[in-house]
């Protein structure tokens, strides 16, 4: 039996965990994201985190296979990160510096990309070939696997599905400086924002005006329990939704889109509305893709790196 | 040396090659595509005709490698043919079909997909990892190659980038039944289509206000010779093309994108139109792709063909 880890590098924490090949998590520990000074204290952070963690437990080097890592920004198949901005990180081969600094083989990929892998393994996408992935939190993020591989794209930046265009009209730039991608209108924070729009043009009575600070939950709440005002936003959001992953999947064709990130704790109610739309807009042939929750969490990310290390050093 | 065919079936003929190990089409011919009793004298007349050619050139069997084939129809990665409408064909397995009619091994794939192959082995796209593949012909097909592989898609129908949704408040339906696909304005009909919404909606002094007919030729040689309205409608074309390209590239991050397909006969002149819309509508870190012409032409196909048999058979 062989071992490795799967590391899931955030802008605050990374996420470390201990696996087995048959893909069972045997352990997980957070260290902080230490990112002053351009970010160059964190590689060295993870490497000596995963030594001190074998060295308590009298791990023999010899019984790991490898690493994999997930970032928080593009990736290219050989390991090159293209900046991370959160990071401080500008252009370097991230496999071969960890590498270095561990003396295992690495493997690295976005980190929507590798939760997305993660997911497909472990999670909402098991057992298909072919899946999309997107999380729906702050900002909206994306994997997509073919055939049972990570698609990473020829820069690092496939599966960029939060800025597809969805409304060439409008007026607001995202954080991406672009206009009108999907991010501005079915992230948690976009929902919000369609919300304040609505509420702001409309006299539609709601107990959504009566609140200090709206919140994405407080709009699913409020529709859950008949608020009109919350069922128009969240109409508008599921029509989005419909007619982008309808555009998705047209390009792709999975068996499954797994929807995660905190969004899509609002669960079936989240699929049965996005679905009818779906069904208007993705092309017959792809129409057949079914829809599920992710179900590995903030773990995503960890089985998912540890996937990439195994498929590239595993037997 | 082996060798093999490549066989491009379209609605109306078939086209066969003959080719060597190392891609160099060695003949190539023609024969009528019988749509006449569902389709089912198609196969057995390609197989008669492979053999006809082998038997006239004394080519023994254990020379040959394997046959591929492009069907203009969702075909998945086992085969199975998923309805070919213009064929009268319903849902079968062609490689094994094809396999027991000629005793040689067969790889079967979507037409489009087949030919992206083609122009991403011999064409537009020779030595890139990942390409989006368009033709703009009668409709607006599709191919996507993911690190060298074709994304056939779980259910064969990947790359169908013409029935991406570039207007979802259009009112006249798509051949497709939707509303508002690239196809409807970014295929030589839809041109013309738009062409004439345009010439009815304004009072622009045109020379395509004289044709009885009005083809898409006709719209980009009156915009070459600086016609306002048509280089407005070519303007109108430029931006939905950018922007359903951008979208595609924001997925699937490839190096180059290669346009085919007879409205691609609009050259370097159709290029510097669609960049810089494409270049506003993409996402920054995917923003590099490269725009090249189709150069396959008819052959594409069964290029793509070939290739298929290859990596499913070659040594």
């Amino acid at each position: 039996m062989k071992y490795g880890f799967g590391i899931d590098l955030g802008g605050t924490t990374v996420k470390i965990a201990y696996f087995e090949e048959t893909g069972k998590m045997l352990d997980k520990w957070e260290i902080p994201t230490v990112t002053e000074n351009g970010g160059s204290q964190i590689l060295p952070d993870i490497a000596r985190s995963i030594r001190q963690y074998m060295d308590g437990k009298h791990i023999a080097d010899s019984g790991i296979l490898g690493l994999g890592i997930g970032v928080p920004g593009p990736v290219n198949a050989k390991g090159v990160v293209n900046k991370c901005v959160n990071l401080g990180w500008g252009v370097f081969n991230i496999s071969e510096t960890l590498q270095s600094l561990t003396g295992f083989p690495v493997k690295a990929g976005n980190d929507a990309n590798v939760a997305a892998l993660g997911e497909f393994w472990k999670g909402g996408g098991q057992g298909c070939d072919n899946m999309v992935f997107v999380t729906l939190g702050t900002g909206v993020g994306g994997g997509i696997v073919v055939e049972g591989n990570l698609l990473h794209g020829a820069h690092g930046s496939g599966a960029e599905i939060g800025h597809l265009v969805l409304n060439r009209d409008e007026t607001v730039p995202c954080n991406c400086g672009k206009y009108g991608c999907v991010e501005q209108y079915c992230s948690a924070t976009g929902i919000v924002r369609m919300a304040k729009r609505h509420l702001e043009s409309t006299e539609t009575p709601s107990v959504l005006r009566d609140l200090k600070e709206l919140t994405c939950k407080d709009i699913f709440d409020a529709g859950k329990a008949g608020d009109k005002a919350a069922l128009e936003v969240l109409e508008q959001f599921y029509a989005y939704m419909g007619e982008f992953l309808g555009n998705v999947c047209s390009t792709v064709n999975p068996e499954v889109v797994v929807i995660g990130g905190g969004v899509s704790k609002a669960g079936d109610m989240l699929i049965s509305g996005i679905t009818p739309y779906f069904k208007k807009y993705v092309f017959h042939a792809a129409s057949a893709a079914k829809f599920t929750l992710a179900s590995l969490g903030n773990d995503a990310g960890a089985y998912g790196a540890f996937k990439l290390a195994l498929d590239a050093f595993g037997k």
